[in-house]
């Protein structure tokens, strides 16, 4: 294997909002493969909202993604060359291998998946890593209780979507949050969700207060600011908080919250979490989110950028809620 | 048993600052007791920050305190009358009889205490509410490891000044958060903290990275506000947050809290509670801090306030930090 691939840098660390010279597309050679290691094409590359904590160089969870290196991502695609003893040519695997066309990993730091059951990109949605976030968080932290009110921000993304889903199929009222009515309709009418708040409206509190008139037993918050204050005030008594994104944060300033006193009043339990932290969930995790995926219990959406080039804007698009569902770039 | 006795009832609700009008003392003629009822003489009376959210009409975890009634508090006491079988004229009690000299109880509702090994004020301090609290919200929520840094704010108060000692018993470094020289001299120099952060010097940001150069592991909040927001950004990995007050709140406009995404990025965990509702921890949190008060390896300072007609203006002290150590009231 020779030639060269596309891939994309990180050129620049964003002040305040991220613009697309924040990255540069450029063409380098493909790598010899050392002993263990797998050369791939990636067919899907994910974006997610994570990605932009690691463009800054302030403290976070994990390292800052370097400058002039690969951006990082996970990605689904086919091994072309392999010198890892698992892996062959035509294996369909995932990977973080990076806003790239092509990408050398240790065989170690990939996962081979079936192409045949499902449909490659799932494997970046509900039969990867958002898919076992939303299942950790609801099962591992809200506990969620036939009855209970379970509440979820993004309601329409790759997360929330499945939360809410996994919450209804717990006997839960599952109530999602979400920018317009087209992606509400989305939550309720295909998701199945009980109610969805349009926080456009500018109303979310009042909004919210109608459609959880029981109060909230269960948070999963992936947005943080008004909208997670809204939220807290509406807790119930020993409510249970997933906190997994801060989308809101991310822009640079902080979004104060005025509710925290609600932790106190309520008893509430509140817990941050990072899903690559917990791996030892996965496999389970994965087997039940596949059961449920081939029933047809669990219905999830995509929005697909086409080609490499496309990334940068469609990423964008991700952090101002333009995207629907699972934001993935397809490339040839 | 015939005759009046003073108590103080709630007047009117406060509108913001607590004053003394809010209050209004008056007799009452002793009750006649019925079966299963104790009559009790209170020699001391606790005052807590929990007594102001009960003076507010606005949702809390309690019912409000009415109008017109005796105001609630936790009493120590003899027993003077008595036709509950558990209990005899001259028995040392602890309950919660409110601002009053007298007071009546189902004999269910009375705990008896040993007035020869500690002086009766202990049970309403240390060996009371205040220090199961600490015991409850340091040994079930922060977890404490050796070597980890544990913060409490109000450090000189009855709950406090617990914390930071069982931390340091658990081979931790403790660190008080308090307000003045006096205060953080007593925190260090008689409670044995490691270090004291004087919030009114107006940088508790700054001096409490000083006091905390490996970070927070666990932090015991009693506080809330700007000192709750500069103790979140400190916090380390996996740190664990006892949420037991929020003075500042109290007034009534609650506090921004800028910095809660440090949950997110530093996957914390954070509880509030009631120490109310976890009443079968009471009997070994009590074993454990007698025998630690017996041995003298925990220390605790009480402000005595004279005279039933005296506990508006405590109170008032207690809610604007005068105080030092556990607020008692003392009745003849």
């Amino acid at each position: 294997m020779s030639g060269n691939y596309s891939r994309i840098v990180l050129a620049s660390r964003p002040r305040g909002a991220v613009t697309p010279d924040n990255f540069r597309m450029e063409s380098v050679p493909v790598p010899e493969l050392r002993e263990g290691e797998v050369l791939v094409r990636n067919r899907y590359l994910s974006l997610d909202p994570y990605m932009r904590g690691r463009m800054s160089a302030s403290k976070s969870y994990a390292a800052s993604q370097a400058l002039d290196e690969t951006m990082i991502g996970a990605t689904a695609g086919e091994v072309v060359d392999s010198r890892h003893p698992r892996f062959a040519p035509g294996d369909a695997v995932t990977g973080m291998l990076g806003w790239a066309e092509m990408g050398v990993a240790d065989g170690a730091h990939l996962r081979k998946v079936d192409a045949a059951s499902a449909p490659l990109s799932a494997y970046l949605g509900v039969l990867g890593m958002p898919g076992v976030t939303a299942w950790y968080g609801l099962n591992q932290i809200i506990l969620p209780k036939p009855g209970d009110t379970v509440v979820v921000s993004a309601a329409s993304g790759a997360v929330g979507g499945v939360v809410g889903q996994l919450a209804r199929l717990n006997g839960c009222r599952a109530v999602g949050i979400a920018g317009g009515p087209e992606k509400c309709a989305y939550v309720v009418d295909e998701l199945g969700f009980d109610a969805c708040v349009d926080y456009k409206l500018g109303k979310v509190a009042e909004d919210l207060a109608v459609a959880t008139p029981d109060g909230i037993d269960g948070l999963f918050e992936n947005v943080g600011g008004e909208v997670f204050d809204a939220a807290l005030a509406r807790m119930n008594a020993f409510g249970r908080i997933a906190l997994c994104g801060m989308i809101s944060g991310y822009g640079g300033k902080p979004v104060p919250i005025n509710n925290i006193g609600s932790v106190l009043v309520n008893r509430l339990s509140m817990r941050g979490f990072i899903i690559t932290e917990h791996m030892e969930v996965w496999p389970q995790a994965l087997e039940e989110l596949a059961d449920l995926v081939a029933s047809g219990q669990l219905k999830y959406r995509e929005t697909i950028a086409e080609g490499l080039a496309a990334a940068p804007e469609a990423f964008i698009g991700l952090l101002q809620g333009r995207n629907f569902g699972k934001q993935l770039v397809r490339m040839a």
